[in-house]
């Protein structure tokens, strides 16, 4: 007879990685209209590409296409039970490029790559630096991203690898911007459907935006959403476990902060109607259910798309803090960060022109 | 470089309203069998027609029509941004009318006029009347409803505008009630799969119905359905705030009330497959997650549709409570309201005859 | 006039039942996309074959069927306002069997039969037997399923109807699994991407299984998924009322605990794609709100399907617990179950060989 623990898998441990290695993640999904209204209950997006079909063929989209962020959730949520199961920290992502438009009736899968390994001093945990991508039906990638996870050994005596840390980049680059978002006909976008009349031309570098409004998470709330990507990680739905844990109670999956904070942005980035990279972001303290979410923005850079008229590239950095309106743009105590800051991130959209 | 302030959207304040004024509101929604689980989820209607693809096409409908209620909290949600971001309170519906059945794939959007306005003798609020109307992809009026809201000045010290209170019907008339509502096949509905053996001539006015169950209504219930319909009014979301606020925590949205009373009325009100009319509203007083939700019925007037002989429209008075169970039809103690009650509806319904 | 309670339905009572007494139960239902992500946000399952179009086109499905329980929980949900609105308790399960696969867009009604009647000798209840079946819109059986519930009697002097029980089978023939699933191309079954490498050949008679993860319910969520099946029985939705009543608190549905344990069970079970049969189950103790979630499994017994060599049976008994991680497969303490333990299930899932 098997040993009942040869059936079930408890995830990966640092020592279980091989650079180069290649992961094809479970589980397939077909994302659709469901998927979408339960996000849109979650989050309560309004930018009009992603809620209107009617507007979104206008302007060039074969229809609605699904918020960039359901499907980064979707994909990364795939990784887990696979790269961190076991992890202690997310540490980062980089080089996060949506790549195609996913639609309600596509399905994605994912596959890792290996690009990094480095053995912590201590020697309980390691770093894995991982390449994931989300492919759609027709094998076509439609993400791309490059996050590092510090993952616990099994075995503190397992030998290390041989360290490799990747080269990453800080930013991605403007002429990488475009794939993910078809020819947008500027005539036939309307700015007061859309809900503001600020277009590319309108931001300037430096700019600060306070998205205003806050937003209390609740635990049914994050739990329904983390589960809707099929994410496994038990810190989040365990209360009887975590109550006698680090936290003393489950911690928000920092993805819900990233939606939380994008759906915010709304008021004052209407128009930034694409997520087309994300260059690095950091959750900088947890987020717990009761906490009211609150956000702001800045604008880090401005960029032309090389052969494209129709949109320019906005670098934000959008700061989230919790229990703490930004008015005053809060991010810096002395050389830490604020305390009220939960996630520091720093994308890229696209609006028109 | 533009003020920060200018990219955000503060709502309008009282004077920035004029009569006549004609406002297209974002977002323009696609509405979805996505849209119409989560509602499901939430409330829990078991009207059949709404149900089911296939007893809506045997009675003549193209399919199962979306709840007429998600219609005007879809429609309403939208108004909110432009009308109500800054009310002090919602006073009143009037002439609210169903106009055609909006199905899953329908896109939505809403424009509302500004038909009264009056100053208030404190000089720091004012009283907003706006007809709204939500429009379909193929720009028929779905929906046309009045509103009024008490809405704060930004200034004390501005000018009050002529005063205008427009004139109202207290009750929608019959000849009104047809437009939403294709032909029914009667001889085609299925009364028992409806679960009610009750028609249009088996009530009689004066008759009170006590819908006999209650539904407590939890914080993340209320937000994910206002959140689906994009309600950004923040005191429903914000705890941080709201906790210091006029009521200590969040006010749930009015609609979520009467989505949970009508749910409720179907116990007593099967085949009243229809809503067609609001003829007026008060939310009598707020409610709270944590609150159970009670509700009964009594039949105002029964009319005849002018050439129709396949349903009748009830007019029905239904009351909703919290923590107070219905069997004796609270309403009134003294001059005032029953201090349970927190809904007053006067509308329309359509049932078979 | 009528007398209002004419209009509303308080249920059946015990002395309401005769046996061979058919019931059409309200209310047809249309299941859908919304539906299924909804669910998906509730548990969180991950079985490849419902998750995937893609995947389940490739293995023989039209399109990837319903999960087996939502398609139970709606059709159950259809009998409690005619069966159990009344019960004291739903006291078991027999002869549950998958007949069709369902398929989002599909309408679902439910019949049931009273094959048998037993006073209780305290004559305040009786048991009740029903054989309800849920039928799609071409009129085939998808499910068909026995469960006896206790009622209340309206009066206790109500004359004793005649004594009968039923004779039910204590395990479904394994000829009787297959209806459900149409033939599977083996081959064309990604385990990798189903997420576990296990087939119907790698588990033994014997062999336990801890599904390692527990995952706390809220009441937002039951609720949700509770009415998402147009279940009506007040116990789980009404907190005013229970908090007087027996435990002081809502109880959640009884089948949210076997949702619960079959999403856990994924984790060792990967490849258990469809549950063809439930030959029993018990709730052992109630699941209350704030409760964490886990379970374990044994295989009872492997069978093969006559006449088919894609796939085999393993019948399964899992078994879920409360605030109890089953590391060391909790069951029973002396003569009783072990106190954490909440459900006890015995049913037939079907995997590629």
């Amino acid at each position: 007879m098997n040993s009942p623990a040869a059936k079930t898998d408890p995830g990966n441990f640092f020592e279980d990685f091989r650079l180069g290695q290649e992961i094809r993640h479970a589980t397939p999904r077909t994302v659709t209209v469901g998927d979408v209204a339960v996000y849109q209950g979650i989050f309560g997006p309004r930018f009009a590409v992603q809620s209107s079909d009617v507007f979104a063929r206008r302007i060039g989209y074969r229809q609605a296409p699904l918020d960039d962020l359901l499907v980064f959730h979707v994909v990364f949520g795939k990784t887990v039970p696979d790269i961190s199961l076991n992890a202690v920290a997310n540490l980062g992502y980089a080089d996060c490029r949506f790549l195609k438009p996913v639609y309600a009736g596509d399905t994605l899968s994912a596959v890792s790559e290996v690009i990094g390994l480095r053995e912590n001093a201590n020697r309980k945990t390691g770093i894995v630096y991982v390449r994931s991508r989300g492919f759609d039906q027709d094998g076509d990638c439609v993400l791309d991203y490059v996050r590092w996870v510090m993952v616990r050994k099994r075995d503190e005596n397992a030998p290390a690898p041989p360290e490799k840390v990747p080269e990453l980049p800080k930013v991605v680059a403007p002429a990488q911007l475009s794939a993910g978002c078809p020819l947008i006909n500027v005539a036939a976008y309307d700015f007061a459907l859309a809900g503001n009349p600020h277009r590319f031309g309108d931001y300037k570098v430096g700019e600060k935006i306070d998205h205003l409004v806050g937003i209390t998470v609740e635990d049914a709330e994050h739990m329904i959403a983390t589960r809707l990507y099929q994410n496994t990680a038990r810190i989040h739905f365990d209360h009887f476990t975590e109550s006698k844990g680090r936290f003393g109670k489950r911690l928000i999956y920092g993805g819900h902060a990233i939606s939380l904070a994008r759906a915010l942005s709304f008021n004052g980035l209407g128009n930034a109607f694409h997520v087309t990279a994300i260059n690095g972001g950091r959750h900088v303290a947890p987020l717990f259910a009761g906490c009211t979410v609150f956000a702001w923005t800045e604008v880090l850079a401005t960029a032309e798309l090389p052969g494209r008229s129709d949109v320019g590239a906005l670098r934000l950095r959008t700061i989230a803090t919790k229990d703490r309106p930004c008015a005053d743009f809060p991010l810096k105590s002395g050389d830490d960060y604020d305390p009220a800051v939960i996630l520091d991130l720093d994308y890229w959209v696209l609006m028109p022109k």
